[in-house]
């Protein structure tokens, strides 16, 4: 398949820079956390939109490569970070790294891979446009941790709305994405409308990724998806599968299931059954599915404004891998 | 006083475009640690160091004074991500972040900090050389970051050096103010020779600075002080006086009483007298004061290659300040 050979050569391009962009050795401490995060494989998204991002509007993808890998690194640093917070204990397979090492080793790999982004970033040959991309990049990071400071403080409180919702994952999801395609921009010294037309596609197919991701939890097939579905539900996550059903459940037996969600002692996964039959009985699962293709949509009427070249079809390409995807 | 009439002017322009510039309210548990953080005062070293350098290299140094600021904000950050690394509950008389709030909140405040601080950065009027002044923050950052992580694995080591302390607190300490003074050196455009002079400066005030620091927990007067001496001794510190006790230390009596304090349970309050006693009939005290001299000789020395302005007056009082101090 040409976008699926086109992607893998460009995150083949991130894998080998990546490998060789952080030698320092010591202290140990310190650089075995940031090697290993950085190590660990993912769909490396961010910089491959970086990439194609540049060849959208006119400019050589390789080009964008160190910019992207800057926008990987700090995805990375919220992945540290983040996984502290929510006590996690594995990611992509592996021990998260406050648990391989400690929290004052993953507090402190966090901190220090933000100057390395930017470091990295400086690497790029064409900086005609660097305070913009600087901004960018600052921004981007003050968006993530009010994603995640909305988030924090979302699991505390009841009253928490689908809007509400929607500006925390677009502040804590879509943010980095609307980062990778303005910076792979920026590098092609790209017009303004095109850089607009780039953040409007990165905001949707963030936002859509994000409700898409929610969804699986309930109808992923617990093969492909690699983990039991229903972990959201028990875990007490507020997502928009949850929020929606808070507005259409009518029947007493529902509206018990959800109050039972927001007690203190949650749901257990026993009610997992019955959470999924009333998100598709009252219309949720469809309403989601809804809103997906609704994100869908603007990110493709977002590319309208872009010439159409190899850049654009494979951003629209990857808009839909996103959605299709099962895991 | 002229050089404490210049200094607080510096200092008040600083506390005024500091309380404006981060207007942010939400989220919350987010801004509010920041600017709590951001509103306790301290001595405001960095940015006015930022601006002292500014102007003995040339420039005007209000034009320093975002710069300032932002290396301000960047150490302040440092100081958020530090007192959870060291369970510290007290800083500048009032609670540490994460005691007022939680350590979430203080990782994710501290996080956000640093990309505050390049925007402000940005802020800065004249940015011809804002490559260098990028690469001065990340580098400053990353230094930092090594610093405090071989602080944390020494406290684990029983071999530490001289060598190895003097490695690290230049990475804690020195750096920081080494990017103070190259920052306010770019913003002034000055050529290499005196930004390499300023360096030279800065790390020895900043080296010079902490060793002092570890001096006073063993001599100074306790009023002034404002807490008992002896702390680092109790703590297990291993401070410039401890590691140089090792080298000096020959009678049965003081080898026993450092190998107390190698040990798990380390010392005592009671300990701390003879601890004192052993640095003094050691030469440990007069080792000390002499390296501190040495170091203030060297950053007075480093000044000699700049051209006589008021700028340059300024920093060599302010390195007198720094080794006066008595708290």
């Amino acid at each position: 398949m040409e976008f699926l050979n086109y992607y893998n050569r460009l995150r083949q391009a991130v894998e080998e820079e990546l490998s060789q962009l952080i030698p320092e050795e010591r202290p140990r401490t310190l650089y075995e956390p940031i090697r290993y995060i950085l190590s660990g494989g993912g769909k490396r998204v961010r910089p491959v939109l970086t990439m194609m991002a540049c060849e959208a509007v006119g400019g050589n993808p390789l080009h964008a490569l160190h910019a992207g890998i800057a926008v990987e690194v700090l995805h990375n640093f919220t992945l540290v970070h983040d996984d502290i917070m929510d006590s996690a204990n594995m990611r992509r397979n592996r021990p998260t790294v406050h648990k391989k090492w400690n929290d004052n080793s993953a507090i402190l790999s966090g901190d220090c891979m933000m100057p390395l982004a930017y470091r990295i970033l400086l690497k790029t040959s064409s900086l005609q446009r660097l305070p913009e991309l600087i901004s960018a990049f600052n921004t981007g990071v003050i968006e993530v941790c009010e994603g995640q400071a909305y988030d924090l403080e979302f699991a505390h409180e009841l009253d928490i709305t689908l809007d509400d919702y929607r500006v925390m994952i677009e502040k804590k999801t879509a943010k980095m994405l609307e980062l990778a395609v303005v910076a792979g921009a920026l590098v092609a010294s790209a017009p303004e409308e095109h850089i607009t037309a780039l953040r409007q596609y990165a905001i949707a197919v963030g936002t859509g990724f994000q409700i898409q991701d929610d969804l699986l939890d309930a109808i992923a097939n617990e093969e492909e998806f690699g983990k039991r579905i229903g972990g959201d539900i028990i875990e007490g996550k507020k997502t928009f599968l949850i929020l929606s059903a808070q507005q259409k459940a009518v029947l007493p037996d529902d509206i018990a299931l959800l109050e039972k969600f927001y007690n203190e002692q949650g749901l257990l996964p026993d009610d997992v059954p019955a959470m999924i039959d009333l998100f598709h009985r009252t219309g949720v699962i469809e309403a989601t599915l809804c809103e997906v293709q609704r994100y869908m949509h603007e990110a493709h009427q977002a590319l309208s404004a872009l010439p159409d070249n190899a850049g654009k079809s494979m951003l629209a390409h990857f808009a839909e891998m996103l959605v299709q995807r099962t895991s």
